[in-house]
């Protein structure tokens, strides 16, 4: 995306519309529930957007711009330390008021007064202010996957097991309900190579700089790991035998109870799971979905393989297409992988985000910028994994090859699977 | 109240009136709010009180009756075992559908059918049916009470402090604001006396049965503490002085970190307190609320004086006129007292319940009844105190001399203060 | 036991080296186990009851007494808020040092100061004094109980399952083993009684002021509940029914998985418990014991009675001899009962604590003590249930009919166990 | 370390008795604590050693030797679950029986077959074998450290302060006390470099294989952060401004109410910390220590530095002599530096292990061994960071380059400390 003023006022507009448009189908209800610390309530994804536009663009950058309401300062910040102190996250589901009505008169409010100011005042703009308005229609896809996936947390929770739409997750037809392409590992070449952003188009801090890091070659599996895989790896005693966990993984499983990826149920005998679309049957040849970092590096051991890093996904992906499906195809859930040709790579993007075995930590030369907007990423950099790809869930136009996201291990609420690799 | 079933349909026409407009002032949102596990959603509320009559009277006894959703017995049954398996307490924020619009029309479609079997089949209905009927509505009355100070706990999470309805709590005005009448001890005479109730009026199962208790002769304060009196306590170190408390107090008031009563709130060198109507300043006349029978026990031993047990105070109240400040009157807070003529004990019923000395235990010969309503009282008779009285939020009609409420030590949610005793 | 200095100074070097005789079968390592906040080690006992007399005695009344090493004011006060900060209860396992041998040097410190004082100094001693000793004396006993269920509980930790001492806990013989007399109910009269303590021997403050009850009519069972009718219970689903619970006891059973009491275990079919012998055969025909409250109840109810309050059973103990097994017999396990002639109460003391129905209150007109020792008691009088009789690991002279033990409706690891009652 | 048997059985003899001489000056009591779940009590240590020459040599390899105490499996067991079911890592303190004596005899009963075995069995003994004894070897002194850290935990609960050995953290004499040498920063080639180990001397199965890594220029402190660096840090609000840490790193900060190191107390204005040799002042020109992932990263923060990855590090000590004061010196406690020469590297061993910034994960290529000793160090490879160097209260003989200890980054109960690094 180039920073033009009036090319962003479109962008701006665009992502501000499909945000409204993934909370339409929920109630005011449905917009307040916080079903875990680590998610949050769709109506505060909704504020704290705003307030991310608000407060480090509008309130210190766009002349006479009035404050929709001082106390959303302290309610709608996320985690930013140097604007002041914050709302308490765990709480953020008792937040009635403000009502959703008013949240959404909080984004009529901001949205004008940033298109006229882009528009307007967008002539004036300098550089340092558009780069700011950039991040934060990136920032506010990263709140759209999350949108999604903290509701699915939220919905599941309904002994109702309520849809958040109907038509979401369809059923598989055919073929692809039971015979997935066979799992082949495609070679990759090592070597002295380069990874990380560079370059004039957007990227996140932690994207960068780019840097050389020396791979050894390695192979990487043609598809992600199906459903029917995983129901194997639990007929196997799987989520039962220490010796195919991390330590911490096992106690994991042993602390949460867990038999199965979360969302799944057995019922009579068979496998059900929770979907954005209501419950559905868990589909033999669809990508496994729901595990943590803990449960893809076991199933990936008892498969005979492990996960990449993720320098060696970053070098099989680096210029392949964006393809799979996204946010945007409306399904919301994985898509069983149609055969690739001739052992490519499928579904590198798309489905479901993969777990590398790559800790979460900064490149080398990685210095967090000044202000509070420093404190975007780098203070996260311990403790967690690195996936890599994106997901049903994400939206295409947000991913990149060089783009790192991050959880901690034992997080499952995330559209997150796993991609197989192999020393060569 | 009669148990004539044209009598009782109008009299549960106009309790389930009361509920609907307790909950008028709230959004869906507001209606949704679970702040603590041993609070519940208003929303909750509503649909459990409407439950209660389903399960207990049309389900079973009403001829054609249709269950309005089968979901619903699962979703809100409180406690009952005997009913089948139920929903998680502290889970109960969690539940965005059934929407509030759903739950009217539970209630719509229960309060019919209630309606119908009373004026069309009541005509044979049998004792023990009306009887449930009459249970039913004395069960939603202590909800209403419930709506009130649970809604409190919710909205006093809010860091603005919204109000449930402007116009609660007003300040009091001219001598109210600083000068309680003074504090005296009015002699009770003691023996071989009966309590508990008896004869044909509505009690609960936990007041009966009726029988003889000795009363050695004893003292009780003339009016209730008063906010000024435990302002003059927390000024004397009262919350860091150990020897004043019960060791189970002063873990209580360590681990929660009490300096004050709860909702009180020091700013700029005054106290305020959050009450229905919003942030207002404590006022040194008004009964002290919302204190634990820990803190209860302290400010009485600081006092020199010690809280009555349950029998002293029906001994008391024997034959005194339920008089006082109620839910109707709609202030929603504890109003100053007026002077009571001569050493009369002022303040019997109405403002704050009135915590005593008595485990709640079985009176001598109780027996639970049968069945999943014989699990309505015994059964939490064991780690809870009686409070005696009534406060500004129960329902005049609710109360009477052989009422018991119950809550366990450390609970300060609900309208609770001090009434004061001593040996004669 | 009178307060004449010489006959003091006898009992006090008994009750001493009774406590010493107690601890010898342990070494130093299982002196120093704490298995549970609420339990000490048996080191602690030793010193914190030599503390006691240190503070209370002999640092403020005999002339020129030298405190043995100012540190142990701060470790071994157990809740003396007036007496200044203490060490952390549940962070007593810690302490490797002192030494046991450095705690034993300090019971002999305090010993031959404590004699001296008496003997020689004792002439002039205050009555004051000498009441002070006395209760020094009657809470070295107390400690005496709990080294042994204190010790039991820590034992009972180690997978090897060592014994205190072998030939504790023997095997029953012939009869004794499966046949327990039948149970049968005894009435006794109701009426304005008598309850508490009056009169010149020694008992704690909780035991008065003596006062008027009124009872009705009841009757008591003529024997305790066996373990025979526990294992009835359990087979029959008792723990897994709620109905037979108080709420607050099935959450017990819940949350600590209980399925049987304290330290029961089922091997190949049969059931073993852990004594201080080690491990042991459960008998049909002896007392059940390592009951809570909330058990206690349960049973109760499912036997179709339940238990008694602490009046009616002092009012049925009254007059009757202390007989049972006691500590002095060296057994440190309830036995089976004999026959008791023609619906006697058998057992009234001795074998097990028997839980009453009664939640744990000051009498009426009671006031604590001044200064210190006033924490004595008053000061738990909330959330704890009474048990009255005694056990195994009591010290027979340490009881009486008007003694009240007292523990949380949770305990288990006192030997705690059922009497039953019934409406007349 | 050669793999003769002869040379194995001397260098084994010496370990062993060494980890006696560290436990000698500890009573049985102090043996037996365990502070906190992650540290273990001595006696713990010396057995456990022990059952790994048991269970991984002589049980499978020694004929005819007989297993000491069939309990011991289950008892001191610590991870390996191949080996079956073991006693729960936080109880290990209940563990009065066995006693010291007890596992005394085991160490005698253990050593003496083993010895055995080497000396006479050895000549037959297969590689294998003699790889195993040599890594129960190396395993061993890793308790060693454990033994002196843990007990150093345990020793500092107690309010009294005990020491380990009274001579042990001598005072610094004369200018070490306050003027470290300055912090300078030593330029360091980047490249393709070769880090891991290979070659036949003894490593652990982490520290390979050998294998390419690209590092950019760097810069390395030239010594250690001191303490009066970090009190510099504490004085200017270090410890109370988030922006300073890593956001998992303030949350323990905040939970932990961290304002000082471990082990470190203000008293009338001085600092003072708890060493093996008891209380001493804190010394401004000695290595800071006792201070987890997080302070280390926040400390480095203020400084304007970073950690240097593990690979920095490395590279930088490839080819250095071990040098700096080690377990052997009898200090225990880390010494101020004395100057380096010319911009030398001080203390790259001995004294504080060094945090680094690269999280615990195996190098490309690592594959665990099979059974039951694969478990040794790849199952712990997520959630913890790597430390380099070696400390105090390390064997000389244990540490070398390659080395990689790990701990989770809120661990400060080792000796860790700061080595500061820089992009060139």
């Amino acid at each position: 995306m180039e920073r033009e003023p009036r090319r962003l006022a479109d962008a701006l507009a665009e992502v501000r519309r499909v945000t409204q448009s993934l909370a339409a189908p929920l109630s005011a209800e449905d917009q307040m529930v916080q079903s875990m610390p680590d998610a949050s309530p769709t109506k505060w994804h909704l504020a704290h957007t705003t307030w991310f536009f608000e407060t480090f663009v509008l309130a210190p950058r766009a002349p006479g711009y009035r404050v929709f309401d001082p106390h959303f300062n302290y309610l709608f910040n996320s985690y930013y330390e140097s604007v002041g102190p914050r709302h308490l996250r765990p709480a953020r589901g008792l937040l009635s008021r403000p009502s959703l009505a008013e949240v959404k008169r909080y984004r009529e409010h901001v949205d004008e007064a940033l298109q006229r100011f882009l528009r307007e005042g967008g002539a004036v703009a300098d550089a340092a202010t558009l780069e700011v308005i950039e991040l934060g229609l990136h920032h506010e896809q990263q709140h759209q996957e999350l949108i999604l996936t903290d509701v699915k947390h939220a919905l599941a929770q309904n002994p109702m097991a309520p849809a958040y739409r109907d038509d979401a997750a369809p059923a598989a037809r055919g073929a692809a309900l039971d015979d997935p392409p066979p799992l082949a590992y495609r070679p990759c070449e090592g070597g002295l190579v380069e990874v990380g952003h560079a370059g004039p188009g957007f990227a996140f801090d932690n994207e960068g700089p780019r840097h050389r890091v020396y791979l050894r070659p390695f192979t990487l599996g043609t598809r992600l790991v199906t459903c029917g895989e995983v129901l194997d790896f639990m007929a196997d005693g799987g989520y039962r035998r220490p010796t195919l966990w991390l330590a911490a993984g096992f106690e994991a499983v042993t602390r949460g109870a867990w038999t199965a990826p979360l969302y799944w149920e057995e019922r009579d005998g068979a496998w059900w799971q929770f979907t954005l679309g209501g419950s559905r049957p868990v589909e033999r040849a669809a990508p496994a979905c729901h595990l943590s970092y803990y449960e893809a590096d076991a199933v990936a051991r008892w498969m005979g393989a492990r996960l990449p890093t993720e320098f060696e996904w970053e070098r099989a992906a680096a210029g392949a297409p964006v393809g799979g499906s996204f946010v945007e195809s409306g399904r919301l859930h994985p898509a069983s992988p149609t055969p690739a040709a001739n052992g490519a790579l499928g579904h590198l993007y798309g489905e479901v985000w993969q777990w590398t075995a790559s800790a979460y930590a900064p490149y080398p030369g990685f210095v967090t910028a000044g202000g509070a907007l420093g404190e975007y990423n780098g203070k996260f950099m311990v403790g967690q994994m690195v996936l890599r790809g994106g997901s049903c869930a994400s939206p295409r136009s947000h991913l990149r090859a060089t783009y790192r996201n991050f959880f901690p291990p034992d997080a499952r609420w995330q559209f997150s699977g796993i991609r197989l690799a192999r020393d060569a």
